[in-house]
């Protein structure tokens, strides 16, 4: 299938104007946003979202752990809906564009698919999944994971935060536990734009990153077990000092990702010392662990190494190491035919782009393993994402949009 | 002055049920105790130990910061008293003994007193001083470094805790704010039995140890700068990973302490990380540094090796470290006359004991600077404290308080 020739145009400034506004809610001092998914921020988002969505006569339905869907209606009821989106809550420290970018350039293309009176063959919905990032329940791509079927949903509800709130009870206090099962629906594809969240586009001057599909990837749960004693009377001899044998297996897995150059990435993010006091010894350190790779061997060889590796790494603290695995995928593939509709509409529009393999996880990798799958990458400066600082150039977020938009349409107007 | 022959024996068992009586008030389900200083349950502590002492017949008084005095009058009104003592308040997850044997066994002293008759020549005052954990407010021996000048009056009554409760406010809700002035009176001499802390003595099988003066110490605050970006897009080149230089200096640290031996310190005991994300590269991690030894000079050198070392340890992450020295202070040494009443106590009554430097601060470090002291320390099981399990046995408890009696009985009898 080809793309129709066109010169339908989404509104870049539009666009921008949607992706400020919405980054006021939740904005740092420092430039950032701080949306974290189901707390009054995130509501405060996503009723702006409903809103803009409701004012074009979209029909938003949310599903039970809180998943939106704003939906256009097409001229075939009998088609399957196209989708197209991403999310709107960010890291505790995040940027303006992770995930924002990907719902409001959908958003920005219902708009012109609006303006220009165009009704498509199948219907068009726009999603916005809830707790992409998993900085607060521990579980990233937690809206679309429940929805693919990947997380049972007995268990996402019971996921506690920090303070000891559950999913569910996040959900009913932000009024947004909706009446619909969070269960596949038939769909004909779903489409992705998103930052890079690296290096790789700047640094070549792409403009587009046609996305093939998604790195390999395991994560772990660790706890090192030592004992907690006084920090002045204590001799080395008697230390069991489970943050000295966290320290080892932090560097190993440095040291791991280093080994494999640079398509190595290994990972420890985030860690709790117990009880965490100036004087004290630390009795227990929990904190996570991930690695990923292009291949899916390498990521393979290093989940099934990586174990006995740690406990080595530990020996003679005094301590003990449980290391949980919390899951493993090889590299994700995306579906040929939507892949092909992005590249080939960055090369109509003559965009520079290069195929890429996304380091990050996204909600489309879950999606993908049920419905055709694609996403878009735009550049972001010095690949920095995760971070107050991540930044994007108009330009770039409207190229993004325009290939998202011709991508959709073309889809959602395919021959059968 | 050496000690009277005496076969004046403290009550072991009463001892034992008094220290049992008062491990009820806050008592956690694991065994220990949680009697956070001037909460609801430390006045429940204060008034058992108030009705105890003016059941003997003892006058106490309080003053403007919580500390109480139990007075036993002399038969020479000119002589400033005895003083012995230590702490009822607890750390959160505390255990029985830790400062309670101080108090219970003065208390024990003040009525073998009683039952024999004896009216020695200079005055015996039994102190519970105020806040020694400093788990509540953020500052250790509060309540005799108020006493004794270390930290000015206005500023520990500004100290919040986490609910944001002062100092003076805590004192009023429990009625433990005293008519007399913190300020420093004339006395003859302190002396404080408390538990080791600490594995020495259990593992030598001693029963006693002739405490002879407290650590020298130095402690730092670390920030360690890097920048958090994503984790599965950021390639090994482009990463300042914070928390792969902080593994670094905790390794170091605990290089450092083993490299002086058994009697080498050094702890990382709380660290944070941010933003503690699973899948963001840490872009900042602030944690304690200390280093304590028994030599003034060791700690000299280690204050001014360590931020060189430590700087060094981190080039090539991309880090930057930032280390404040908080304080640092030699050993501090105790009075050699009451030093030797303990130990000339200790071998008359056959005990087996050694010279031992504490390796935790306490209250005797402070009322030290200013009155002759000595301390006089027990084994705990495994050198556990600050631990719900601490535990010693009440020969260990006896042994310790027997000492006590009569190295207070024999300055209190002195000759001048």
């Amino acid at each position: 299938m080809t793309l129709p020739a066109t010169n339908q145009r989404i509104d870049g400034k539009r666009l921008w104007d949607s992706l400020m506004a919405m980054a006021e809610i939740g904005a740092t001092p420092k430039g950032g946003v701080r949306r974290l998914t189901l707390t009054e921020v995130d509501r405060q988002g996503r009723d702006r979202f409903r809103a803009w969505c409701e004012a074009l006569g979209l029909a938003v339905r949310v599903d039970a752990v809180g998943n939106m869907f704003a939906r256009r209606e097409g001229r075939d009821p009998t088609r399957p809906p196209v989708l197209m989106g991403s999310h709107l809550d960010s890291q505790p420290s995040g940027g303006k564009f992770d995930g924002a970018l990907g719902v409001i350039g959908g958003l920005e293309v219902m708009r012109t698919l609006g303006d220009l009176g165009i009704v498509t063959e199948a219907p068009i919905e726009l999603v916005n999944w809830t707790d992409e990032e998993g900085s607060r329940f521990g579980h990233s791509l937690l809206g679309s994971g429940a929805w693919a079927g990947v997380y049972p949903h007995d268990k996402v509800f019971a996921l506690r935060d920090g303070e000891g709130v559950s999913v569910a009870e996040a959900l009913d206090a932000i009024g947004y536990r909706g009446p619909h099962p969070a269960a596949p629906f038939l769909a004909d594809a779903y489409f992705e734009l998103h930052i890079e969240q690296g290096p790789i586009l700047e640094h070549e001057e792409k403009l587009i990153g046609v996305v093939t599909g998604a790195q390999a990837q395991v994560w772990f749960d660790a706890v090192i077990t030592g004992r907690d004693s006084h920090a002045g009377t204590t001799p080395p001899y008697a230390r069991r000092d489970a943050l000295v044998a966290a320290a080892r297996v932090i560097d190993l897995v440095d040291r791991l990702m280093r080994d494999r150059g640079e398509d190595g990435r290994g990972t420890v993010g985030q860690l709790q010392v117990i009880p965490n006091s100036r004087n004290v010894i630390p009795g227990e350190v929990r904190f996570s662990v991930e690695f990923r790779h292009p291949a899916s061997a390498e990521v393979e060889r290093l989940a099934d190494e990586f174990p006995a590796l740690a406990q080595a790494a530990i020996a003679g603290t005094g301590c003990t190491l449980d290391l949980t695995e919390l899951f493993r995928f090889g590299l994700q593939p995306f579906d040929p035919g939507c892949v092909d509709l992005v590249r080939q509409a960055a090369r109509r529009l003559g965009y520079p782009a290069r195929e890429i393999v996304s380091g990050a996880g996204h909600d489309a990798v879950y999606v993908s393993r049920l419905i055709p799958t694609a996403m878009i990458f735009t550049p972001c400066k010095d690949g920095l994402s995760h971070n107050e600082e991540e930044s994007i150039r108009p330009e770039e977020a409207a190229a993004g949009c325009q290939v998202l938009f011709e991508a959709v349409l073309a889809r959602a107007n395919r021959e059968r």
